[in-house]
């Protein structure tokens, strides 16, 4: 039955979509990274800013903190822009992983008094925009480092491991790797896996859509997205030039 | 070792904290609950409004809906009220955990065109008030369906399955049950854990706070989770009069 | 004529309903009291914050000021949440009520420079939550005050005197006490009064709801709130253990 | 000793601040009015809205609202404006002061199913603003319901009587009439008084800002207050051309 | 066909309307004017501040801000208040307009450390509100200015020129002079126009509503301008006191 | 003298910088196009949204939107995002002039009862955002338009004539054609020109940023801003492979 299975796009299972990586996209920004997934696509950003937050002042540690944000036209219907004081709630809840997930591979004593920002700008959305913003933001984010590195502003490299994230469901019963958005929509259950290069985890976040998942469903699951993560990080390796 | 350690309250690595759950604690909510795990205390309200969001109307479907907020005086400083337009963006990520796991064991199609919306209010926070509020409103949800059924507004039973929620941890390198607020705080590793009374998983929730953790450590925290959750259901079933 | 008036709940005219005063309700506020009038139920809270507002900074006095929110389950219809940056309207009016009774009998120069914030939550509403209000939030204070007291972070209590609230009204043209939510919503005129424990006036409100009204009424309005303050001062006295 | 005391503008105690009342100010509205209270100056404009709002549709009676609003070059040191999408909270309570004291004289039925929106713009803050834009306020709602009954849209005059207000209060120990800025900002008790124009009370706010007040004081402030608002509805009936 | 031609309230083409400038119509603004041309009435105060926003601190400048705002009466159907948090579109425009106007002819080096704020609040709206509201201001920036020179405060005036401003525009293929809200409401083309008494531009703002414009058409419409402002500005000197 | 001028990036005066724009960005909007004016970029999109604001419907008539925003990252120092529900004034001011610009050129009777809402988003900003967003959202509209020709949705092109917009301004005494950031900011006299293809004006806005400009400058502005601006139109022209 497994064989004849028919992902929406052809993709076998534990098949994960294409992806690119393009660095310096924009001129500003220490790190500014283009990630595309399939079809879909994030500008990551990531700027150094000389200050941290009020509650942290004084204590020659760093901040890694992430916006995440839709633009209007990356969804099939015009997402509005969230100008009335309110940022949509799964916004919200998407830049705490981001932040979240950067922070844990980094050691922000290492970092000294100044935030790194990252923006990620959902340019087309297909699926999977969280997930390719954690892995184009680490990017962007290694690249800053670089930049300071590079000024000798910092004189040992904060970042300790690379990190990447890919998500996994379940759909039609079977467990695949790197939802697009009409699988991603159909889902029974949906999972969001970040990883490191150890292949450790940093943050899993699963829901069961439409029906609670068993305990071997939930290693099917994790198993996929170890593999999908793997390729990830290779990716973001050849993207810097690092073997 | 493990003989030795020693949690911060003396409990064991796999003991939860006493619970305690109130029913009728108001008067107007058709559910109504104060659930008090150790020292948190939230307060727990279903409330039936019968319409449902626009996005919904004419479906013949119900919808249940969560909002989460702490009192001012819940937390050891103060906590500022939620009045300037903004959402706390950690009670956004706690409300929409909260609608989620509420709405994975309920029938939105026999609930016919209403919503039950779920308000928890906490007022005293010690740690674990997201999984002590999933695990009361799920109580005050039982009840508010109940007054549909007592007064043959609905005729079926839409609830599935129970549900209910417990945190778990790495702290000190050691797995540990129910975390409190001085534990939460320094623990490793943080996960959250909503399962049905079958022992399936409904939301698994994990961060490595300081550091990423293994497939071993996980396995072993599903592990506290389950036995915890087994507890806190049979606690709902006392409080129900259900054997 | 009078003796056959029968009031909603049969209380006569002159009658308040019962009250009970719960100290240490939650344990982190310095004063946390909860107060039940009838089925009005309110917790407030005295914390101590140990800045004050930037207009005051340097003049070594303290501030008193008061939040007053109702819980979304409160009322008989769910009340929706001040989340969208605008407080409700009456909530402001009744928390500057609040805030001026409670600096009315306190000595800021006493309290040096710091502000006691007074929360009041209403848990359940059934008339008189105001007056509740500042008759359970006088008690907190009392507490936090003592607090300082007895860390010897002040030395002379600042509080002047008692001080607490009562409503009243005319009702099927009958001046009566203490109004539940059912008598409020048809009392004809409405009044509530802040006294101190010598009979004197702190603050008079008194609105003709539905037609204006005589001095001669305003006479025997005043009187039953007299009487009624007396006995909320003795209860308050009751529960700090003073006699 | 009271024959040496001096107010700060010269007047005897008992003493109002002249008035002006000029109709027609502006030309759009249907009731326009400027009121001056010595150099207290309001513009008090009535607007008919042909709707109601939604909670009262298709009940056949009207509504009658209002805003109150300082301009920035009103005060003495510049007033910020209320763009922050938060109403400045004394704002909020003197608007709706102003708003129940003209449907206190209003017989909703008799207005049909449309709303008078009155605006009270204070262009120059002397001491008195709510007092005034009351005073002036109700002017321009005769203008317009002049204006409804001139036109035939409205057959029976739904205005049941005149009213106005007067602030009363107690500066250095002495019950004075028509506080002015200076005044007021010292004033030991503070007291607005909305009458009828048979001698009947529609509201009393009096706070005791400095210390309570006794009976016998209130007594005294209420007697002033009388014979002040006697005076400006004499001076309305003056403007309105009315004998 | 020109001769013909008739304007809605009969003035000829190159006609402006009456201009009438009242000093001093407020006691708390060191600059106050009532500019009233035709029917439109707006209220232009200057107000001195001792402080310059942040990001200009210590640099020794002064600065000129405005802010403009229509009051809900001055408008045929009444206008809701700013108060939802959000400024309206068009009003931002103006104010912005406004403030680079009044900047354009003061040299902020001379000001000194101090910000003066302007305000234009529109009591009567019958077209051109934004030009009276320049042509107003420049006038209360005048006194304000003269108010810190009497008091020695500057030393030097730091005035360049006078400023005014007026509309002009396409109204039935004619270009017309000081648009009138009848004629702006059906213009084809219309434009704002700021100049000093030197005869040069400080601001042109011309917008083909209906229909793109020729070169030929801007150059009538400049010239018309040209001689409108001309007049305002003679009359911004009788004001004034000079000749 | 002119010969020895030198713009910042080395440009003659009437030059303008190399124009890319690429059709089709992203694949949801109905146009899609990523304009480039040196290094200014502009996504632009224009979706079809099958409604009318409210004050429109039932009219038959077509609508066309804009808004226009920066990205975080688009500018050197990090521009924070409007997400305090309060759009940044500049952004209000020039989505102001998009939609007027766009719309007209377009009839909208012959749009039919549908919105075209434009959304311009800042990649990067080099000077000249607001000019490039104009010249990219006409053939982003253009597109949406023909989209909707194609389907027969519509009958007849509704477009009139091309629009483009592009900066001039006066640096250093000279006028000078298409200014990039440095110039901007620096510049004395700042215009923006929007002209359709018959060599109309559609919108003219000129600020003496640092002196006032006379007659004579506006027409060396004006003269080479319609050169710009012929060159625009036939880059839209080549991109459409229109000749």
């Amino acid at each position: 039955m497994n064989q004849t299975f028919i992902r929406t796009d052809g993709r076998s299972c534990d098949q994960g979509r294409p992806v690119q990586i393009i660095r310096h996209f924009t001129k500003y920004a220490q790190g500014s990274v283009l990630i595309k997934t399939g079809e879909t696509t994030v500008l990551c950003s990531a700027m150094i800013d000389e200050t941290v937050p009020s509650f942290m002042r004084g204590e020659e540690r760093g901040w890694v903190t992430a916006e995440y944000n839709m633009l209007p036209s990356s969804t099939k219907t015009r997402k509005k822009r969230d100008r009335n004081g309110k940022t949509d709630s799964r916004s919200v809840e998407i830049q705490r992983l981001i932040g979240r997930s950067l922070r844990s591979i980094i050691d922000l004593n290492k970092l000294g008094e100044r935030t790194i920002k990252i923006d990620c700008d959902v340019l087309q959305a297909d699926g999977g925009t969280r997930t390719a913003s954690i892995t184009g933001a680490f990017v962007a984010l290694y690249d800053a480092v670089q930049w300071l590195l590079d000024r000798k502003i910092i004189e040992e490299n904060p970042i300790n491991s690379f990190v990447a994230s890919i998500s996994v469901g379940i759909f039609k019963d079977m467990p695949i790797l790197d939802l697009c958005y009409e699988e991603d929509s159909q889902a029974i259950v949906d999972m969001n896996v970040v990883m490191n290069d150890k292949g450790e985890f940093i943050e899993i976040q699963g829901t069961g859509e439409q029906r609670p998942f068993s305990h071997k469903e939930l290693e099917a699951l994790l198993s996929l997205a170890k593999e999908g993560i793997e390729f990830l990080i290779s990716e973001q390796k050849n993207a810097l030039g690092i073997k």
